[in-house]
């Protein structure tokens, strides 16, 4: 069963509002296995809303719409619908009563807006009956219509405490819908693309969906069945299959970012981190810190973006700098070697590099990067170059070094370097 | 003029994503005095992007269509717009050219996916052309039509740099267009809002807007004219009315985020700084070196999560932190003038507290954070509650801890604490 959402106001086709109406909707629809073919905005003008709403209902076996409910003069829903599907407004008698008894309850006046809201396309049912909140659904042409009010949490109760179960109802679909997402770090989308090219030859039903996300890649994998058991079974067999094209590339099944799997690693095995960064200024701390608890395994670090500070604060001696310079093996093993014996951790990680868009070199162009990493028994290092914008070399870099604990965690190899 | 955007994706009609590319374009065309009269979202089926292209085209002097652009298998905006509009897809050889340099510059190899990449509808215009984003634009039947990446940074770069002032210079309008931002930290929306409440009067034809963007808020002061030196002075009259009425909190005129107008402060006046971060992780360090060319003041810094780097790292003393707490007005004080002597600079700046979830007590709740800074003369410092999420505790500590060296550089004073 597929269909359609409306959503209704000048604030969102004027941009200052975001929709996060139809957002919410599509995914409950979606999770339900239901199917959200297109999603419609139009500001408050009768025209428009009687248009989407015709245009809608072709081809679809619901219409969800937001907005235009309300006591105000632009809540205009009920005259639209009431033209649109030529159905006269009549006077909810129930409705009214309820109006009634809660300006009665406040000790307020009946006032035609408040009114208003009583009176209902012909054949309307009233949604939540016994709360103040408006909402009603109609069927017309074989089609379930249902106007839900624009505010948020208004209408995310209508849709899971009556619209979801309604259509589920009269859905006669497949029920059972699954979908996964893998994170993917250290392949571009076209490699990605050209290595999983013959998988859509595995399945026919599974739907592989791409999705960048600088500098990561996600990929869903989506399928729609019969019965739970065989849709998981059929999803395992994919998702395995893509983790073995790719390797060590996928980083997260789920919505799980890279420093909170890193994060994870560090606390299952009781490990402690400290970092020196140069030309990254603090992210990779800062992605770090994101993630709830990570005091207990990141015990801090140091922002060494001068010469000055590499040497003072981590102990990089003034030769090294002076013969390798401070984008080099040499000083990012210095780095990483000085911060881990500074804050006592089992591990250190070090970046240095050229950000951009300035300080390149023939030798050291921009993107140039250097990561190390010192553990118990060894110290490590890698060179990099990165393309892109400062701020991109920056994640690049933050990335790649995060990558390399997890990689070094888990016995898999570096992603090669230059 | 007015016109209507179509964004093409399943991730946008399953709910998994939300679509901030209609409610980035519908509000750039709004605040430059242009209508959108309606936005539709569909998945990557063929026959619905067709069908509600050749919709919107009606009745539209613009479409702006976002995603479906890409080198992977659902990425395939183009061949639905040959097919649409009938014109069949020809080789763009200067496309070509750019992927093929991009290719060889490293060392990869062209790939079909690639390839198809240049491959656009007959007479189509390549936006940015000189870029590896992909984009293009169509005249079809008197309308003007968009077709942008789905990739919100590309996107909106290349809505701001072709699509808007393309599109203003066919618009049959008042010829002059002009719109200021104003950028405000340390005032809620409301706050603004109630501050601002007479300036309406002041002129009927200056366009407000408000945008809050935590924890900023943006201001817009649009306007439309008909000669250029009528329109400046008028927006001039409602800027400095509007600086009046907010006073310091305004940090901006323009796009410069805090970060940029704190390093040009230091830049000007030759100042070096150093930073002490605790709750922060890092992040007021990455926000000082997105700058390029920050290494000119900004010589580094400690991230100081546990006790035990404060002590080490920054030599705070271990009785303060037994008697006092790591957070406390005594640690940060000890913090910042441990960073400054320790990195020899002008300004040290420190920030420690608690970000949450977790680790919050009565006496210092959730988002207690204290900030200190350290001049040539003086140590000040200052306490502060901040509300939200971790995320936003970190974000408001950084704002604030940039806001107090600009503050402190201008000689206004701190916004105040508790």
């Amino acid at each position: 069963m597929q269909g359609e959402i409306i959503t209704i106001g000048n604030e969102l086709v004027s941009g200052r509002t975001i929709d996060l109406n139809s957002w919410y909707a599509a995914g409950r629809l979606t999770a339900s296995g239901l199917k959200v073919t297109g999603i419609t905005t139009v500001g408050d003008e009768q025209e428009k809303v009687a248009q989407a709403l015709r245009r809608a209902m072709k081809n679809s076996g619901f219409v969800i719409v937001t907005g235009g409910l309300g006591s105000t003069e632009d809540d205009m829903t009920c005259e639209i619908v009431a033209d649109a599907l030529d159905r006269p407004l009549c006077l909810d008698k129930k409705m009214y009563g309820q109006i009634k008894r809660y300006v009665d309850s406040r000790g307020i006046e009946m006032s035609k807006s408040l009114e208003k809201m009583a009176w209902m396309p012909e054949g309307s049912k009233i949604l939540h009956p016994k709360g103040a909140m408006c909402g009603f659904s109609l069927m017309e042409e074989g089609a379930l219509l249902y106007f839900l009010p624009g505010i948020p949490d208004q209408m995310r109760y209508l849709m899971d405490r009556y619209v979801l179960p309604e259509i589920l109802m009269h859905a006669e679909t497949l029920p059972v819908f699954r979908q996964r997402m893998l994170k993917v770090y250290g392949l571009s989308e076209p490699s990605v693309a050209e290595m999983l090219r013959d998988l859509s030859k595995m399945s026919e039903k599974v739907v592989l969906g791409f999705y960048p996300h600088f500098p990561e890649n996600h990929i869903t994998i989506s399928l729609r069945g019969r019965d739970e058991p065989s849709v998981v079974k059929e999803l395992d067999v994919v998702e395995e299959e893509i983790k073995r094209l790719l390797g060590a590339c996928v980083f997260a099944s789920g919505p799980e970012s890279m420093e909170e799997v890193v994060g994870g690693l560090l606390r299952e095995k009781g490990l402690t981190l400290a970092t020196a960064e140069s030309c990254t200024g603090g992210l990779i701390g800062n992605l770090l810190t994101n993630v709830p608890g990570s005091s207990s395994y990141f015990m801090g670090g140091v922002v060494a973006y001068s010469n000055e500070s590499k040497a003072s604060l981590l102990g990089v001696s003034r030769q090294t700098l002076a013969r390798h310079g401070a984008v080099s093996d040499q000083t990012v093993c210095e780095m990483t070697v000085g911060i881990r014996e500074r804050l006592r951790t089992d591990l250190g990680l070090a970046v240095t590099g050229i950000a951009g868009p300035e300080g390149g070199t023939r030798a050291k162009p921009v993107g140039t990067v250097h990561i190390g990493l010192a553990t118990t028994d060894d110290t490590l290092s890698g060179k990099y170059r990165f393309w892109g914008t400062r701020h991109q070399v920056k994640l690049n870099t933050a990335m790649m070094a995060l990558d390399w604990i997890r990689r070094y965690l888990y016995g898999h190899s570096f992603i090669p370097g230059l």
